[in-house]
């Protein structure tokens, strides 16, 4: 194949880590020059491409690129769109591929998702169809950590730490203070469907009766009962409770907590997130004086409490994204492959898009206690890897040093393309 | 006057540095033991004392001891308990005074903020009236920053980094996203009385445009239709909106954000907070997508991204309380003196507890842009050095390897006293 382009593009909700692997890419790409040409960016992910806006990443310094490594948030934008069936929406994927002929695309690399993975899937086929040689690689992230085959997703270990170390730190504020103040404190994190980042605060629970004392999942149903009891048992033994709830836990009626309760002076459902309704209930029910927090994007842009193992594993993704295009390799998702986990030892690894796409991987059951209330052991051997090590950013001024790129943009060719949303 | 013990007790909520504090004070007393004896310390704040229930500290190690400086939360426990008038409640200041006494203290420490100097002074007056020798001396800790006199309050340069650090990432993330995806973010942050807190945030915009584009203070009058022009007009410009907010902001009618408008099913008002309250109202008159963040405990227990100056300043400030007191100093609180603000310089200075008991320090006007929804160049000047330098805790497995003192307890000499709640 002579000399081609690339496209890379960023797509869903970004992470503390995916400009580590944008990184990696650029980087690899950069010392790869006789075999590729110029790494083109999807301004907004993947709607960058249908409305041929393009970054020209040869226009940024070597600084610059290596400034992505420790930079949260995606440098070139994301965006939550998904491609519709090619049976649906086949021009959407023609004027992919037309976009990529005029700027010599020959390579397409997707970092995102379950839903990202099955796009490039489907542009893979649709391209061999249209006997367009496109070599598409799919690249995993994802802090919901729901990615199957894969040992785990760039951009999980560190909202991992984060919730790890949040829950640690203000669980010692509580246990400073419940004498005469707040009982219960409850926590709201990421997860609509799996329960990967709640099970991570565990993780802060070394000993009996530390923080947090009880974790509530998606993949078990909420029983009032049951955890009101468990609440009140934990309060009247160690003085007060430090609970963590995934935001997508639901009742027995598949009802959200927040949804079932909630409603403001306007009638609207869902305003105030789940971690103030449970609060609310625990106070009418139980009388306990109550705080709750719910960090959420500061969870997953906390670049400056990153896991290192999750920046050097997102980073070798994006290299090995990049190494096998130039093998010719197709179809194809880098993936984690976990050799040890007492010792941590992992290695580069392979998965077909094919099996990749539209899978969800959720917590096992195994993972939990048997009263679904906290993380068994077996879920601590398969977490505690992904939060070890810090990669602390570059700080001037007192605050972390991140990167502005200049992203410049690629003179147009085409028609203009107008995205039905 | 003879070797005499010394009483340490924290007090109201505690913050990433008052740990700090009391590693300053008993790493100082330890090297002046042919002044001081022991030191105890209060178990749940002052209530410790009154219940006598005392923690011998010399029983600790000085690893322990070190490890404080560390540690964020009450090593100690702290209260939100404060004395009565001595016209109304005599007998709880007798009470206190005869703990002291059956225990040896000439020395009261007490590590809190406008209340509970209010409290250091009046056991102060008292115990001269009654005629037992006691050396009181207050120590600033207060995450509101709201003490006058001081430069700043241990535990506010700590979170007002955080928070700075936060609006950074997460407006990284929104920066990546707006396109399809969320348009507005509120942030809410603490500060009832006071927007310090908030007013820190503003340090992560260092260039027009930058997050956060609005900060709400409690000082500015809540003006909803001047606000709901202004992120109409940022999101039309910049695509999004960051959104600060101090919990305490009120409107006109001097109600708080989330009272005017927030009910749940059962009635109850302020279940929510105000950032959902707010984000609601931009959605029903302005539609745009929003999310919101909550950090409540987590801002002032991060320790892993304490300040190292407020750190520093903490130590300073329990170092300084014990070698005041061996000087016989009494019925003062040393404070941080501002030397100069390009390049940071301070020194320890003194307040009388009069001067400082029940004073609130407000954000000054000065220190708000014109329009009320920014911080002004002389506010950046003030705050800047406050969130100077990194100081991390060790880690251990990934986690900040935090201490868990014996808390070895005294053998109580007197008739148990109960307090009345």
């Amino acid at each position: 194949m002579s000399k081609k382009n690339a496209f890379y593009a960023q797509s869903g909700g970004v992470t503390a880590v995916i400009n580590a692997t944008a990184c990696g890419l650029l980087e690899t790409a950069r010392r790869h020059k006789t075999k590729i040409g110029k790494v083109y960016a999807g301004c907004n992910g993947i709607i960058g491409a249908l409305t041929e806006n393009l970054i020209d990443t040869s226009k940024e310094t070597a600084t610059a690129i290596a400034a992505l490594r420790y930079t949260p948030g995606g440098a070139f934008g994301s965006c939550r769109y998904k491609l519709n069936n090619v049976e649906k929406n086949r021009s959407e994927y023609e004027r992919l591929l037309a976009v990529f002929a005029a700027h010599d695309i020959a390579y397409f690399f997707y970092n995102g998702g379950g839903d990202s993975q099955d796009t490039v899937h489907k542009v893979s086929l649709l391209s061999k169809a249209m006997g367009y040689p496109l070599i598409c690689i799919g690249i995993p992230k994802t802090v919901d950590n729901d990615l199957p085959i894969t040992d785990n997703s760039p951009g999980f270990g560190s909202v991992a730490k984060y919730v790890a170390v949040a829950t640690r730190e203000a669980g010692l504020d509580i246990a400073s203070m419940h004498a005469t103040s707040t009982k219960v404190f409850i926590m709201e994190v990421m997860g609509r469907h799996t329960g990967w980042i709640a099970a991570a605060s565990g993780l802060a629970a070394e000993k009996k009766g530390e923080p947090p004392h009880i974790i509530l999942f998606p993949e078990i149903v909420f029983n009032e009962d049951a955890f009101l009891n468990q609440v009140n048992k934990i309060v009247h033994y160690y003085g007060y409770c430090v609970i963590v709830l995934a935001e997508g836990v639901r009742d027995s009626k598949n009802e959200f907590l927040v949804a079932s309760n909630t409603s403001d002076a306007f009638g609207h459902k869902q305003l105030g997130g789940a971690a103030p309704a449970l609060a609310q209930r625990i106070k009418t029910k139980l009388g306990f004086k109550y705080h709750w927090a719910v960090p959420d994007y500061l969870q997953r842009s906390a670049r400056h409490i990153a896991s290192a193992i999750d920046v050097e594993q997102a980073y070798a993704l994006g290299k090995a994204a990049i190494e096998l295009a130039i093998k010719g390799e197709t179809g194809i998702m880098p993936i984690i492959v976990r050799r040890a986990s007492r010792s941590y030892q992992w290695k580069i690894g392979l998965a077909n898009l094919a099996d990749v796409a539209n899978q969800e991987k959720k917590l096992p059951r195994s993972f939990i206690t048997a009263d679904g209330f906290h993380i068994t052991q077996r879920c601590r051997n398969y977490l505690r890897p992904l939060i070890q090590g810090e990669d602390y950013p570059p700080y001037k001024q007192g605050l972390p040093n991140y990167i502005h790129l200049r992203r410049h943009k690629v003179a147009k060719k085409l028609e203009k393309y107008v995205i039905q949303f």
